[in-house]
């Protein structure tokens, strides 16, 4: 980097890079405060030059060969905002072995090729930096890998996926279902064509792998852990735990210490309406850690989006600047890890609910199923009493074992009596 | 500092300080794998060396002399840990001029002599860390100074004082006097034998002192803004504004750009429930960042303790030693800020509530006076009837220039139908 000027090449001229394109047009003044310097945006780089994105950019600067900034020798940091694995995955890697410092926010690639991204930057002495990958506009990265330093980390785990939280927000409020909140999302643009990324938990898996690493120094691929998405909640479950249980269902990625091994896992959860968790709603993203000495943290905002994502890569970009001969930690050096625990062996407090005909002895036979593999009930509700039909029971564990509550489920499911099989979800403990 | 090796000195081994000590105690693993260097605890001074302190403590490294730290060739590093203005000042001025880096928690110190503390550093090319100072754990500083550095700040502000939290929310909750929480609180050791710099707002104020600098690029002194305690706030108030309004009470610091002018302020508010920081209880803290294109962060944790507190200082400890060349920045280089509002200035929604006879008119004086002051109203109510004693009248205002309502405000006491002069509680909007 020269002295006095900072030149940036950006790859991906989509909705957040034209979000960047924005702060510069608009924040210039402060960016170049900030790091003393002027800091240009050089070069913009995208296969489509001439589709309006809707902000002042001068067309000079615009390019399709990704080679004006890969190997200028005048571009000192790339941003990568393409998404997606190929070519994203080529050109971060050539643009660390020209000596340029990456800033991106693909998290599906950076969760995937971890190692290789890091090793390669580390190799040519350049850095790397991801805060927008998680969290959008959040500051959860530099929080775990700085203030929180000299803390242990003992859990991270919140609500990552915008679009998820959005349906399971207006599905509580309006008691709609699944499909119907859905498709008003997409039309809303909250939810993408193809949702499956955003709801069966994709998403919020590969932010939780950042996170994991970062928190506790250890990389576990998504294939390892538990991921389900929120498909299959039925309004009725969401309005039972919200009146009678007092708790908001969110969509989590967990991960924690406990008992000797990491918990690592995507799910829906139900949570306590007095957690700070259960009143982030909408869009909205929060994220909680847990650290020996610090306690509990939140850190909440934005989780997508152009601008907030944007102003996490120009804040990369002014960091980058600022401290050229800062070491970037990638998380704790040495894993904190001694196992990954199976989602079997995670405990838990759960939420289960089925059909079953009204048939004396039923809830005996139930309960009894639950009593012989050690689960405790903390409370049990048969909604209405009908002879001819099957009616709805709910019942709430106490904590117990993942692996006893699946045997249980399996014998339940196999009575003739029940008739709708058991939705399980698991409730986040305080 | 060495390459291999760094020496702090710890000034202060009060509560705070001995949290310090448990983290070397307990994490020193930790912090030198994060730094790549052996990280040493190698003086801690204090007045007091033979009071247990509750943490193992090597008796070698204590010592009464304060010079064994300021005057000690072998200490990189210096953590001011006493409190107070005399001698931390001298202290914490002597170790910049003996070239040493140092780390604060000292809000009072630094809210009062800002620009001293930070030139002595910046004259002798050493750093000054003080995360700790605001928000105990919370990472308020690092995310408005390097995360958010893309962004104009529009507004910072947040419940700051966990005593006050506390103590709100036991009145909240328990429909208590001020007078009794306090006691309790005191008790508790959630408050100090003499509570007012916590209950009158000063702290806050000194902490909205330091976020306006690094938000703005301004630094406000004290005197300048008005600083309201939560002293005053009834029950009644409380219970009807949750009950009737949806309303929690806060002690809120506030600093916000609008209309061509800084507001700056700390007093009691009332937020609707609907807001994530009305949810913000007992002794924890929350700060709420409105960036122009991060949209609205909000940062929730412990705001005070020895062990959220030392976790802030000792992560300040690591960023210094990790990046000796970084380049610190202390807010905006320039002032965002055109001109600072006088409190008469400031636009709010308003709740006032007040005693009077049940006489004929006198609501229709009331209404008449708020009228003639160009106040509209959003809700009145008039809680019981009677025509031999004053009954409570509860006004919500619609947004109103401040100036307009105490003037309204003058006038309605003045009334003799009026028993018990107007409490005035200023509204969050969202």
């Amino acid at each position: 980097m020269s002295d006095n000027e900072i030149n940036i090449g950006l790859i991906g001229f989509g909705t957040i890079g034209a979000g960047v394109v924005e702060i510069f047009n608009k924040n210039q003044d402060i960016v170049n405060q900030k790091c003393e310097k002027q800091v240009n945006l050089k070069k913009v780089a995208d296969l489509d030059i001439t589709t309006d994105r809707g902000v002042k950019i001068d067309p000079e600067i615009l390019t399709t060969d990704v080679n004006d900034i890969l190997e200028n020798d005048d571009i000192d940091i790339v941003i990568e905002l393409m998404g997606g694995y190929e070519p994203a995955r080529t050109f971060i890697l050539k643009a660390f072995d020209n000596k340029k410092h990456v800033i991106s926010a693909n998290k599906a690639l950076i969760a995937k090729h971890w190692e290789e991204l890091i090793s390669t930057a580390d190799k040519n002495n350049v850095k790397f930096s991801f805060e927008a990958s998680v969290g959008g506009g959040i500051p959860v990265l530099q929080t775990l890998n700085e203030n929180l330093a000299a803390n242990r980390i003992e859990a991270v785990y919140g609500i990552m996926n915008g679009t998820a939280n959005y349906i399971l927000t207006k599905m509580s409020e309006d008691g709609s279902q699944f499909a119907d909140v859905l498709t008003e999302a997409q039309e809303k643009g909250y939810a993408e064509a193809d949702p499956t990324f955003d709801i069966e938990g994709h998403d919020t898996a590969q932010k939780l792998i950042v996170l994991t690493k970062l928190g506790f120094g250890e990389y576990v691929e998504q294939s390892k852990f538990h991921v389900e998405g929120i498909s299959n909640i039925t309004p009725e479950d969401i309005e039972f735990a919200k009146n009678e249980l007092n708790y908001a269902i969110k969509l989590l990625g967990i991960a924690k210490q406990s008992n000797g091994g990491l918990e690592i896992r995507v799910h829906p959860t139900f949570i306590p309406k007095s957690h700070l968790l259960a009143s982030v709603d909408d869009v909205f993203n929060a994220i909680y850690i847990q650290g020996d000495f610090v306690g509990p943290v939140m850190l909440y905002g934005q989780g997508a989006g152009r601008m907030a994502t944007a102003s996490a890569v120009v804040g990369d970009c002014i960091d980058l600047i600022l401290n050229k001969n800062k070491k970037i930690s990638y998380g704790p050096n040495i894993s904190q890890v001694e196992k990954i625990k199976k989602i079997s062996e995670v405990s838990s407090k759960y939420y289960i609910s089925l059909k079953a005909l009204d048939r004396p002895g039923v809830l005996e036979t139930i309960t009894g199923i639950l009593n012989k593999n050690g689960i405790s009930i903390e409370s049990i509700a048969q909604k209405t009493n009908s002879e001819t039909q099957a009616v709805p029971i709910i019942i709430v564990s106490h904590e117990t074992k993942e692996e006893n509550m699946q045997q249980a489920i399996a014998k339940i499911n196999d009575l003739t009596d029940v008739k709708e099989k058991i939705r399980l979800i698991r409730i986040l403990e305080e």
